[in-house]
């Protein structure tokens, strides 16, 4: 009720500040029998590990190890809940210090002190993007699940600024560090986020989003519809702003005989539903657009005020991305695939008479 | 857990098919005390309802009387669960025949088949906009709460297809049967609609959501943001493709410095932010925008296959709306204001130690 | 929230008052495909009416028609919540007057006054025995679910007062009002219920019931073990004071090796567990017992105080049974069934990899 | 959903097995501003706990430190999940060889085999008694909330096996091992224990627990009645196999006019009730009896089969209780805690109109 868990039958609950001893997760509901060893973490975790590969992340450098402390018994899940823990290893409260008296802007400081009464002035504490690990590890999780039953996802970013992919190289996008999909676009990209880190400022964007393989069915109506789901998985990301399902806000635009998928003997012709009619999946590929907003951390001079309502100014020194799309991608792929998960259960669950094959 | 409940504290189930002999809404967790008469949901029901006043809407006519069956005694809640119910009055299942040989594009026919082994041929049983009308009903009691704590809420149609409003004149758009704020565009949208009704046509539009005098601190991190749980609200509504809180997509094109709201002694410059930090209400203006596919039901002429998968083209005859904004508005407060009534009395029951004297 | 909900994926939220228009249940997450109608109600709602037939039952008479208001289509469950409605019809609030201004001794008056600040004095409101209609409505429900998996529910009278069965025949139980299987000592029975009822006073007993059939596998740990959630569903019954599962309170009695139930090749040689061990069913014969104390309405004359806590004696006239064993049991029967519904679908969402074949 | 959680606004989820690395609990929904230090749970980890000075306990000795991981700064609750961990420190898996081989009566070794198609041979895993740690840890913070409002839980072992109290002197039963309050029966307690380890066999037993200063209005009618929350709560305790509430199975035997607690200006004349009515407290002491079977772990040897269903023989070698009793009591009131505390908070939240003084 705290607001710390997510999911039904596939239900995991975070925990942990930044700045604390780590952050982790319980994943309560997932099946037994399904293999799992610390190992498989790492090509996800060190997705969302800023790098000093990626020109404009932050410098913060965490090894993010996630341990297994139960659930697992020989390399296989029990069906017992498990427990993924991740150390906070880099932590320097010095730096924080300005954060005692004043808020910083797009921040959470100012509604936490507004509804506990304080904030955890060490970084952010609980709506740091570091909550973000122990989603990514549970999604490993549920990916494990999803693998067997051929579903699979990928993302790439549409825009960041006011640079958008005009075309889809998905090659280039998965061989670049911001998964930016256009290479004719991409010289142009690095120099605006040059830019934006020279002027101590920062930069959003919008990621598309794809399942494929996902068997029709999933999604209950009449609120916990698919979409639904989904836009509350991905909207409960921090920085998240906008959320779109196929044609999105472009639906909005077109007439009716447009928008309509027309349906043939071999399937949906087009696919503006993005893979989802009335809450359920329609067994064609599912696309999601998310819209991030700006690190609000930057180093420019910007207007604020003090814990006691005194107009003060402040520029932020320290460990700041210029552009969290590639950092987030791993995040909001956990996500859905934590959302599919979990309707792929509850349709195990509740349709006993007829479910298709593959859902056994 | 079929999906068919809403909220965690203050809780609506609803059921009902639209060619049953009714829809209705339980309400389990409603505060005793509260005073409701059954004319006190005429307002609401009568702006979802089609109305021969709107061109362009379904000449399906319903009463919608609200008919109280528990939880209120001598016209006040008594703390019990309230059951509110909504005779269907005018159900002709004659024409819905074709319904049972193939599947309408762009509606659930063929996900619910795919799902449940069947589909409620009947127009749509349980994924009809009919079901509607519960949430519409269960916002009025969520509305009696909010209303004393001085929070309001209003919308207006922000575009229908292409047209877009420039100029917002909240007199004028309460005033127009599509809620269109912009005098200047008004002939330009009308003639738009006329020509896609001639067309036996449809068109979707964007609807913009305000809601004021939120107190800071509702919202549950990390996953029952606020913003979150308003995404899932509103994208749970049929023909809902995408939604946005504060600056959304656009946000995504800004750099940090743009996006971010000063903060004021007198309180933030900018609101970009839409009302919400960290998931949690800033005591700012809510701002909403949400994106409506055109209707899926239109007389054009469209492809699709029979249930036994041959193709087979499918022009529809009934009553429909060419556009559905009107009385989609109604349905998006509705869930909004179950979402701050729900967030508002988990804030009370979390929060014991320091809490806002507004919350008491 | 309001704790009107009971189930995780088979869930059921009971509403209505006494004497309010009706009592009525939604059923969410019945698995689509399965046969309702009508009739399959009555035998378990005559069970649960006053009978003239039964000596020391109320005269109150109703009918207990179930209408099914939405969730069944041409007699088949479509997956769609099922809301069933038992109209109220036989309402005479006039001899409740004295309800206005004192707290009857045994009943919920003096707590709901206390925690609403009101109390419904029309025989109980939310807390009379009525409500239970709507729980025996929903067990029919999970009664079809559970009887092609072949688990059977059977109960009897172990006691009423001071007359405990020392011998079981269960044809006998099944063929006297009181469901009391030992004819040695039923003309004693029958003389103590006579006696009470002269006295204008009541009796409790305790009742047990043999849960055949059950798989082994159900029940989650660790709090919702089924032990767990068959007490909490058994306690959730207004008069029930205690619950044992197989030699409950006298297993505390025995030493271990008298109370472990030996496992043989064959099965358990005994059943101490009552078919239940570390929370989940083994597959052998689930027994539960249930203390119910006497009915609190009785003509004697008692002490009270009124609203204002003012000393009154009070003296009730009206329908009252003398004893309500025989209409509890089928109450306790219907929330033992929803309890192993629950965990049926559970088990099958769960547990992918292994599950047992009867499970799909 | 895998059943580790319990509670809806005071939530907590436990994990961890008995021969991992440790034993945890998440809570989330404790209110921010609550003072919480390691040293707090000392004294009722240390009741928990097996010690050398309880002749008949297991020799294992755990140092049971809490460790506080997240949801704490400074010695405040910020409102954050808080992590409680508690490292197992002498693990040896060794003795528990046959485990693999062979199911022990009594335990949960047969029905998880069965669930999960595995079972956990290190000591029981998931199921062991250990698991009880996180309660007993997660319950200190629901009683630093329940503290300040004036209730207090105190217990004592009402029988162990054949010998029962006759006699209440609390003060003796705070200062014997058995937490027995009888001294005239304290010798042949004492007897009885002595030959039943000497047998090799264990003693269960029955506790009574008294919770003072609960105000009136807590529990939410109809399935969450404050005393189906508590036997849920209490039942999912590993060997409780009975629960009841005041005068319980007595009751049953009971006559209406005896039963009925008169209410007299100055408070109820008796309490057969136990404090609730209705499934709301009264504001009258609340009174739970508790029956706990013997320890399954047992020397004398067993009827037992193998994993492949052939006949064997078992004589447990190993740490044993013989009486279980004393380490259990802690784990009944910290499970009693939490219910209250759950119950507190939806108290505050659902009644927000009229809400007795002492709630806020």
């Amino acid at each position: 009720m705290g607001g710390n868990t997510f999911g039904n039958i596939f239900r995991i609950t975070t925990f942990g500040e930044s700045h604390g001893p780590g952050i982790g997760v319980v994943i309560d509901g997932c099946p037994p029998g399904i293999s799992i060893n610390p190992e498989d973490f790492q090509e996800y975790m060190s997705k969302r590990r800023p790098s000093s590969m990626i020109p404009g992340t932050t410098s913060r450098m965490e090894r993010d190890n996630v341990k297994i402390l139960s659930g697992v018994f020989k390399g296989m899940t029990t069906g017992a809940p498990i427990l993924l823990f991740i150390n906070n290893q880099d932590v320097k409260s010095g730096s924080y210090e300005i954060l005692q008296r004043v808020f910083r802007p797009g921040h959470g400081d100012y509604t936490y002190f507004k509804k506990y009464g304080h904030y955890d002035f060490r970084g952010g504490g609980r709506y740091s993007a570091r909550e973000t690990v122990a989603r990514v590890a549970a999604g490993v999780i549920a990916q494990k699940l999803l693998a067997p039953a051929g579903i699979n996802i990928h993302s790439y970013t549409l825009s960041i600024g006011n640079i958008t992919a005009e075309r889809i190289d998905s090659e280039f996008a998965r061989n670049n560090p911001f998964n930016f999909p256009d290479p004719d676009n991409f010289r142009e990209l690095e120099r605006q986020i040059r830019d934006a880190r020279a002027d101590g400022d920062s930069l959003g964007g919008v990621v598309e989003t794809h399942i494929n393989g996902c068997p029709p069915g999933l999604g209950e109506p009449v609120f916990d519809k698919l979409d639904a789901d989904i836009s509350k998985a991905v909207m409960s990301i921090g920085a998240v702003k906008g959320v779109e399902i196929g044609a999105g806000f472009k639906a909005a635009q077109m007439r009716g005989s447009e928008n309509n998928d027309p349906i043939l003997p071999s399937g949906f012709a087009t696919n503006n539903a993005g893979g989802i009619l009335g809450g359920i999946s329609n067994g064609d590929e599912i696309i999601v657009r998310t819209a991030i907003k700006p690190i609000p951390s930057i180093k420019k001079r910007q207007k604020t005020i003090t814990r006691e309502g005194r107009e003060e100014e402040i520029a932020l020194n320290g460990r700041f991305d210029t552009c969290a799309i590639p950092r987030i991608i791993p995040v909001i792929e956990a996500m859905i695939r934590i959302v599919i998960c979990d309707h792929y259960l509850r349709a195990k669950a509740v349709n006993c008479v007829k479910l298709p094959e593959e859902y056994r």
